[in-house]
């Protein structure tokens, strides 16, 4: 029965392939959806809606103040349970466009793979998705679900009007569960599945010094900002890493049983790959294997992001300079809170007598969230990933990045799981982003084999 | 019989001023001879050397290896003591040029001060010097000392020949007593005379994290350069400014009770001028009046030039960057040796773990020199600038900046003096660099004085 439901799906995607796949993602790769530079993102809205349409759901595009174009759409099955998609269809800019090896904006094929800005994050999960839905109605005749869709314009710019959408709309992307933006396959062959992202909260400090830059040499009896930052700074964290802002740690909750128990499960393999590509021998305080898997997926940090200021030419200048700033991010996992951790960060430079650094948030915050691994819902992706692939999935309790996943997970109150197209090779962000063509394939009669078996 | 000798020195500076003054300043300074764009020196040192030749000297332009031009010369009186001039020809940078109010490499003259790049800092001094010469030789019939000149064309770069310098024409500089290159008078209109600069030693750290930068999400197990800069920079200092490296103050020699009285004799108007045009409400621990002064002179510390690492942009980017450099200069008082205390800060890095920070000494590296407040030079320097400017000299034992006096004061082991032409408002580095035309007149006449002081 599964494996002739397979089939089926499997015969009507190759009929489909040319038209409904390849087709529709050199329409979205073809239109520079840069949202760093709010660029192509209203004709972007309207060629995912067009292909919404042609699938048989009803978009809208709808803005709210400042906002780029989000589109929504529903196809109501007349079931009792509905599915959200969520996606977007901006991207990265395609910076540095000369180590491209084929225009960034123009789909390219070869040697079994898909080139391209977006074909990875995201435009390929969308057709993917909407490929999906279209080959499970035609061989279903009738899909077994209500979907709906929520795709933004922002999200490689921190969702900003994310919070505010929702506040208008949150009726029409209610749902019952939701499929994230994207996933992969790892280099075993096995999809990749995560149930969680971390939150992220940047920060920017500036210390203000001297009213112009001085002379070096004063620099025994004048605050330097420089020096600010670095006193301020080291105050973070102690020598294991530990965060030193009272009550950082209050909320964590520590990883359960079950995720200890997935972490064990994920190859080392992905630890050694880590070291080669990073060019790091040893991770902080010698963490590695699993442990260096566990903390990386369920520990909190601050990282710092730059830090500028003063003379940063050839040679010396004796200068001690006016400003200087540092530029944070603070990645939170379930269930710190984005604004308790901002007062608990500026309340800690205030004890410790820097109120002359200004703290301030810099846009694009996003709340940590997760989806518990003994939900239904994972479980059944996780069990139709088992039978498409034909490999067991690998769990991902929580990913490392940050995403807007909170706004859906949290406010919506559904299970979230992201699964999809790519692969560890992929170079999401980077020249020549790719998929393989077998990756696309199996995403889409994953989606398709998913949503058939809410009829089974 | 005092008032008489410079009444006569005044009659023949106004005779020689516009040929002998203003018009080789006028010269000097229409020759832009910017070290550190290695320009104009060659002309520069012809230029001084034929300056010299007209007041007497036997000049002699020499080199060695990779060296600017140096000027040296000899006028030998037959006396039994000798006097070493020791200036430079070289200038700062122009930039920014758009914020000078006339040409820069053009002597303009207006509302009785003399605008140009170099005029204070050094030119303005070589012009005066030689005048002196001329005047007290033309007033007396004979110098009653040997004179000889050391001008170099590498100051503002840091000197970095004069060791190299000295090791081969030690001989022709050889002297009893030396004025230092400048100096300047006070808002009251009292000469300052300096007997001490503070060493210098600068620094460059790099601190190297990955092979190339990463997604920041992975600092939670990836060291991050900027966070092993920043711990290892506050483990320098401590929160009552002290440097923790061990043995970093064990050859300061504290200031004598002298030191301190002449400290208290300084006008507490200038810490208010410091607070005034620096915006500094509150120095560093809190130190205020002659006691900041005292700091300033007489401690060493250490100072951020610059720190740069990762992004620095507008908005925030999610980077852990592969490279991070701060730039150091440390300030060393009497008798820190640069070579020490470099080995000190070395040992010190690795004894606290930060062997992954790269430190090396960048070039231009200073001792610190200082001649003691009763040397009868420093006495005959003060009561004939007394005499000159009607006026009590203020005395500095040390001045905050660096120089290259080490190599004079501690090679030749002479007493030096830094007395001079500029004034508080000179803008030396900076656009609109002047001297007024008054201080000019008494700077030429105190040291026109001076010489001749020598054979009463």
């Amino acid at each position: 029965m599964d494996q002739d439901l397979l089939r089926e799906l499997e015969k009507r995607l190759d009929e489909i392939w040319e038209d409904h796949v390849l087709r529709p993602l050199e329409t979205l790769v073809s239109i520079p959806t840069v949202s760093a530079r709010s660029q192509g993102l209203v004709e972007g809205a309207q060629a995912v809606a067009d292909l919404a349409r042609a699938v048989g759901f009803q978009p809208r595009i709808v803005e709210v103040e400042g906002s780029a174009p989000f589109v929504l759409g529903a196809m109501d099955a007349g079931a009792s349970q509905t599915l959200l998609l969520y996606n977007h269809f901006d991207v990265q800019p395609e910076d540095p466009v000369d180590l491209w090896d084929s225009p960034p904006f123009s789909l390219t094929q070869r040697e079994g793979k898909l080139y391209g800005r977006g074909v990875a994050d995201d435009k390929g999960h969308i057709v993917a998705r909407l490929a999906a839905v279209r080959i499970a109605q035609d061989v279903l005749g009738k899909l077994p679900l209500n979907i709906r869709l929520l795709m933004e314009g922002e999200e490689e710019v921190g969702s900003i009007h994310m919070a505010q959408l929702l506040d208008t709309y949150e009726e029409d992307v209610r749902a019952d569960f939701c499929l994230w933006e994207s996933g992969s396959v790892g280099p075993d062959g096995r999809p990749e599945l995560y149930m969680g992202m971390k939150g992220i909260l940047t920060l920017e400090l500036v210390a203000r010094g001297p009213q112009r830059d001085l002379h070096s040499s004063v620099g025994v009896i004048v605050p330097n900002p420089l020096w600010r930052l670095v006193q301020f700074l080291a105050a973070l964290k102690d020598e294991q890493e530990k965060i030193q802002i009272p009550g950082f740690y209050d909320a964590v909750v520590p990883p359960t049983e079950a995720d200890r128990s997935a972490v064990q499960g994920i190859p080392l393999e992905i630890v050694q790959t880590w070291h080669q590509e990073w060019g790091v021998a040893t991770f902080l305080t010698g963490v590695d294997g699993h442990a260096a898997i566990l903390r990386l997926l369920f520990e909190p940090t601050i990282n710092i992001n730059g830090i500028h200021g003063g003379y940063g030419g050839p040679g010396s200048k004796t200068v001690l300079p006016a400003t200087a700033t540092a530029k944070l991010d603070i990645r939170l996992v379930p269930n710190q809170d984005l604004k308790d951790i901002f007062r608990k960060f500026v309340a800690f430079r205030d004890q410790l007598g820097f109120r002359d650094i200004e703290v301030r948030a810099v846009s694009g915050q996003e709340g940590p969230a997760r989806t518990p691994l003994d939900d239904p819902f994972v479980q059944l992706v996780a069990q139709t990933a088992g039978v498409v692939y034909q490999k067991p999935p690998i769990l991902y309790p929580m990913v490392a990045g940050s995403g807007p996943m909170a706004y859906v997970r949290n406010r919506l109150k559904v299970p979230v799981v992201g699964c999809g197209v790519g692969y560890h090779g992929s170079r999401a962000h980077a020249p020549n982003e790719n998929i393989r063509i077998q990756d696309l394939r199996l995403g889409i009669l994953h989606v398709a084999y998913l949503l058939a078996t809410f009829s089974s």
